[in-house]
Order: C-alpha cells, then sequence, then structure tokens
C-alpha cells in the first residue's frame, strides 16, 4: 500500500498512524475476519437507511482509496466532506482535488463552506459543513481518533467506523466499527449496498438491530491473541513467512 | 515520544515504522517485560564481551535517544556508526550534528568513510565504515529491517536489535533482540553495563550463553496475547483506559 505526502493529501501525523494500522493488521493476519465482514454489512445497511448520510474525508483516508470513496458516496446517496485534524494551507484543497479527479461532484467542507462548529470536538475538526456533518443523522468516519467519534456521538449522530486497532477509543465509542484494513473494507463496503439496495426497510433495521459492536470488537481481539498464540507456540519464527 | 522531520534525521519512512512500534507497545502494555529485562542484560553482556564492538545509528534512533546512544558508546567503549537506509543529501551529516551535539568525538560511516560494501546487504545500507561496521565482531542495530540483520549475520557478526514486533525478520535473526520501546531500553542497557563491568568474563559469558532469543521472542508474544484476551473479556471497553 502506498501513502505519500508529496501533495500535502496526507500530513506527517498521517504516516505514524498509517504505521499504527500497518501493525495491527499484521497481527490480524491481513485477512478480512468474518466480524468484520458483519460490521461491514451493518455499515451498509445503516448508511441505507440514512436520511442524509456522510463519508467523513482524511488525508488517510483520500490518499488510500479516493475511487472507492466517491463510488461508495454515488451508490449510497451519502455526501462527501473534508475534516481534517490539520487544516494546513492548501491541504483541503489538494483533498478535494483527488476526489474530483476520481469523479466527485460535489465535495463538502472546503474552505468557508465549514462554517459551522461543533463545540463537543476539540481541533479544526470542529468546524463542519452545515449541509453536511452538521446535519447529517450518520456520519462514516474511517481512520479517525476518539475525540472525534465520541464528540459526534454525544451530538446523537450515529457513527461508523473503519480502524485495525480493537482497543482504540474510537471503536468503543462508534456505534459500527470495522475492525478491518481500510483498503479491503471499501470494495466490500460498496458491494454490500450494492446487494442490500433493494431490500425493505424493515429487514435492513433487523440487520442493524442485530448487530453487537462490542461483540465484534471481542471477536477481532480474540483473532489476534489466538494468532500470537499459535505464533508464540512455534517457537523459531523462520517458518514464519511460510506457515502463516 | 516526539520524532519529528524537520532537521532531515528522520526519514518519511521512519515515521510509518515508528507508528508500528507504537502499535506494538500498545499491545505489550508499555513497559519493559521480564523477558526484555533479561535480553537487555544479555546485551549488555555481549557488549562487554566484544573486541570491536558497534553501535549501528539510524534517523529514528537518533531523533529518539541521542543523549543515551553517546553515552553507550562512552562506557562500553562501542564505537558509533550512521548507517542509513535512505542516504538522501544532508540526512547522515544531520545525524552526525545531533551525536556530536550530545557529546559523541568520533562519528563513524559518514560521507568518504563508509567506502567498505557488505554485499549480502541490499540499499545504501551496504555502505559501511572498514574501522566500523565492517571489522566490528559485535552490531548494535536497533529499530532495523529482517534484509540488514540477515546480511550481519551472514557475515558472522553477532548483532544486538531493539524491535517491538515479536514476530519481525530481525528480531528472528538477531542473537540477542530486545522487544521493547527503544526510549526505555537505552537508560536499562547503559545501567546494566555499568553493573556489569567489573564483572569477570566468564561470568559474562555464561549470561550470554544462558540466553534463549527464540524464548524472549515467545514470551513477548505470550505477553501481548495475555493482554489481548483479558481486553477481550472485559467486553465493555469504555473502562480500559482506567482499569488497565
Amino acid at each position: 500500500m502506498t501513502i505519500n505526502i508529496e501533495n500535502k493529501v496526507v500530513a506527517l501525523a498521517g504516516l505514524i498512524a498509517h504505521g499504527r494500522e500497518e501493525a495491527f493488521d499484521y497481527i490480524l493476519g491481513e485477512n478480512t475476519t468474518k466480524s468484520a465482514m458483519e460490521a461491514i454489512t451493518a455499515a451498509a445497511a445503516m448508511l441505507l437507511l440514512a436520511d442524509h448520510p456522510i463519508l467523513s474525508v482524511n488525508g488517510n483516508v483520500a490518499a488510500l482509496s479516493p475511487g472507492e470513496l466517491v463510488e461508495l458516496s454515488n451508490i449510497s446517496g451519502a455526501g462527501l466532506e473534508v475534516n481534517l485534524f490539520h487544516r494546513q494551507p492548501g491541504r483541503e484543497e489538494a483533498i478535494d482535488k483527488v476526489l474530483r479527479m476520481n469523479g466527485a461532484k460535489t465535495v463538502l467542507g472546503i474552505g468557508a463552506a465549514a462554517s459551522a462548529r461543533i463545540d463537543e470536538i476539540y481541533s479544526d475538526r470542529r468546524r463542519v459543513d452545515p449541509k453536511g456533518i452538521f446535519k447529517a443523522d450518520v456520519v462514516f468516519v474511517p481512520l479517525e481518533d476518539g475525540d472525534r467519534t465520541e464528540g459526534l456521538v454525544k451530538m446523537g449522530k450515529k457513527v461508523i467506523t473503519v480502524d485495525l486497532n480493537p482497543m482504540s477509543r474510537t471503536v468503543q465509542f462508534a456505534n459500527i466499527s470495522i475492525v478491518d484494513n481500510f483498503i479491503r473494507v471499501m470494495p466490500l463496503l460498496i458491494s454490500e449496498v450494492e446487494r442490500l439496495q433493494k431490500r425493505d426497510k424493515v429487514e435492513l433495521e433487523k440487520i442493524v438491530s442485530m448487530f453487537s459492536n462490542s461483540k465484534v470488537l471481542s471477536d477481532a481481539m480474540n483473532v489476534m491473541k489466538n494468532r500470537l498464540g499459535k505464533l508464540a507456540e512455534i517457537g523459531v519464527f523462520v517458518e514464519l513467512n511460510t506457515s502463516m
């Protein structure tokens, strides 16, 4: 997976965050688990049920899967809003450009458009678009931090996140946490939205209500725990690359 | 822990690597384990037994603990050599400067001094100082990658490393792997060298020969495994910050 900062899309702190994700993915086994897939299905249903869903875009997600973000926006009807912790000059415009190059028609939260303010959130991310996150009922906030998720939940929004750390504050506070690699999640989430698109509201509501966030988090930790246990038993780790 | 790239000491790829370390430290519990302490003691003994020990310095370690690197060099008699994967213009000079500002008198491997070549290693890191790594019997190579460690071991050198990922190729190939945070390791390693300085050779050799690298790696994985298992059982992760 390539991530670079040359075009201003990714902040330096984003590189460190990316490294943390890499480590958790390594322990997870670099696969989408069964429980992550359950979370993806529930997320698709929640997006389809929403009146005003928004996909929140930061530098890392724009660098990793810009085309899929636009596609998910198109098929789910969710708006795209750029929301950054670090609003350095030129960054939001660079992300806007990447999304538009990938086919986005409307991108919210750029420049003066981010005129509303969420008091519950600290940092530049409190600046949101009144047409976007501010009035949203469901917000997809992948690869974000706990403060932001907590702030959105306190405002009464439903939050879907993607984060490989099953112990992070983000995944604790979110309504639906997908513990998986963002670049693996996006195509799966798109195909689940497509699959569920024609189901009726009652069925979608059932999928969401059956979903347990604490269960998927426990499951992710158990997968990681079991993998580490297996590796610890092998003892000779040179076999690692071939046998696991 | 602060790490920045402003002064050219740290490469961008170093930030991602730093993030990976952060994640493993989080799972480990951000503590020096009993088995990591055993590895630190064995490393101190191995450095004291060496005829020509060298501390290999890359951007991340120079950014994290420059003063301790110089102190360890002084008390153990090991030379300091800058060895980089990415030899961008100005980087080795920047690291040389940081070490000298922290009291280093001699820094090997800078510019034309890195005139010897290790065929077993790919990348700029094959360029080494004939007075340093090239003729060393023991090399301390913290926060490095597997290729480098493997190359040094193939040359017949004894390798000590520090790496929080107990599954990395680096820790598999090294003779002594300290699975712990580099900034916690350095003061402990310095005090162990001080403590063992007056012991006789037979005693130091016994410490080294009793050390089992595969045992400490298994132990590190078990610590991580148990921590994840405990967290998975708690179920409600909002308690995480207070109870763990």
